[in-house]
């Protein structure tokens, strides 16, 4: 009998995505992930703008947390957020390629810290956001323990 | 010729919804406007859900970051979100009424400082949202001068 | 055998004030407590001022945050900040006698959240304080449990 | 006639300690100083600790404030603080070195955000702090200018 291997952060990520809302909503992109980092984007539409034609904050915010998320999970423990703040720097425009990049920045015990920067495809900082995550002790996805046959 | 009227909270809030993406993406409601408090709220749906099955926060922070952007905005001077932040209490279900109350909890030159509980219809608490605002100094809706003749 | 009374609001932080350094350090009072809410104040010296003459950020964040723990502690469980965020709104100077308020906004499970006004004797708003709290699950001061003998 | 010289990051944070009570009365070293970044540090001793034995969190925003007041000022433009937020990620004791060390991470206009690490000497990660900053368009010292004559 094949012994399980361990889920990717991939395979964590593209889990979580299955049963996501906003990710088919908005059709936002996963980018790259690995063990405490994942990037995640989408392109603003007229859905997405707030009355000054800018990306909405809450549009932004939701896209960093996505990237926070797949990140804090990519350890195969599920996690979920506790809170996060944002801060917002410049205006961006329809059209444009919206990139949030997470890293983690630090962790003790069940509380990690991940910091991550929303640019647009040119590289014009948008927004810093950072996230507080609670990892719930118990894997996103079963594996198989060695069992007796 | 007519004096034109000072605009009320309620004129500004619905100019902006007017132009608004989200709002008409997830059918946010305008529930109460006053000068310095709004609330907005709308139902949970499958595109609003995470993995969870639980309103994903990023939705939770957009309903709250809209009813402070309503709040800040209602003395008709325009006025944008620096920032802000959101802590998560409690998980949520799919078809919850869920209610983001905006008041003004503090003022100094242009920065304001609005707390925004977020609850289900039956009043429990899922979340509690800070924002800090930056009025530009410039109405949102221009009212007639008293011009001459 | 007299039964023990329970630890009343005032009984717990008084507790916590005998072990605190930046207490008697800053001279903060306890100026009235309560369940979840708390007020204490210090009186701003030269010790305590920044570059401008105004009180320190980090003196002001200390003060609120004290505030926060009577507050976060009053029905004797002990609990701890997880973290806090500060929005600074007015300048203050030497001399001034600065109040901090804290309320509970908020509670699920562990966690709770606390919103703590700062302001002067005068009533001049300089801060407003948002903290996380986590309960450890034990209390502050053991109560006699109905011991047999 | 000599031309001044434009002031070095260590000469803005040299002024700034001169005239800062905190400096003083917590020992607060200035470590290392550059262009939108600087280090602080202090030891532990029994005025700086909680009712628990580790750092107070008012005396760890203190020093990490302190450390982003270094680097958003760096550049001899004046910056004030508008708020921050820290997470506490674990525990300290009487005796230990503690080191802040700030990064700018973002700016746009006269804001700026900026992250701050709080370490022990032997590495530990005792806390996350992210502050923002504005810019008063003015400058910390007053350099020369070509004048006539």
């Amino acid at each position: 009998m094949p012994v399980a291997d361990a889920p990717t952060p991939r395979d964590v990520a593209e889990l979580m995505r299955r049963s996501e809302g906003p990710t088919a909503l908005l059709d936002i992109a996963l980018d790259s992930i690995g063990t405490g980092h994942a990037t995640a984007s989408l392109t603003l539409d007229d859905r997405m703008l707030n009355g000054f034609g800018s990306a909405h904050g809450g549009i932004l915010f939701l896209l960093a947390d996505q990237a926070f998320a797949y990140a804090c999970n990519s350890e195969n423990i599920a996690t979920v957020a506790q809170g996060g703040s944002i801060t917002f720097l410049s205006p961006s425009r329809r059209g444009e390629r919206i990139i949030a990049e997470a890293t983690r920045s630090g962790q003790a015990g069940r509380t990690g810290v991940y910091d991550v920067q929303v640019r647009t495809g040119d590289g014009r900082l948008l927004a810093i956001f950072q996230g507080l995550s609670r990892s719930l002790e118990r894997p996103v996805i079963e594996t198989q323990n060695a069992g007796s046959d």
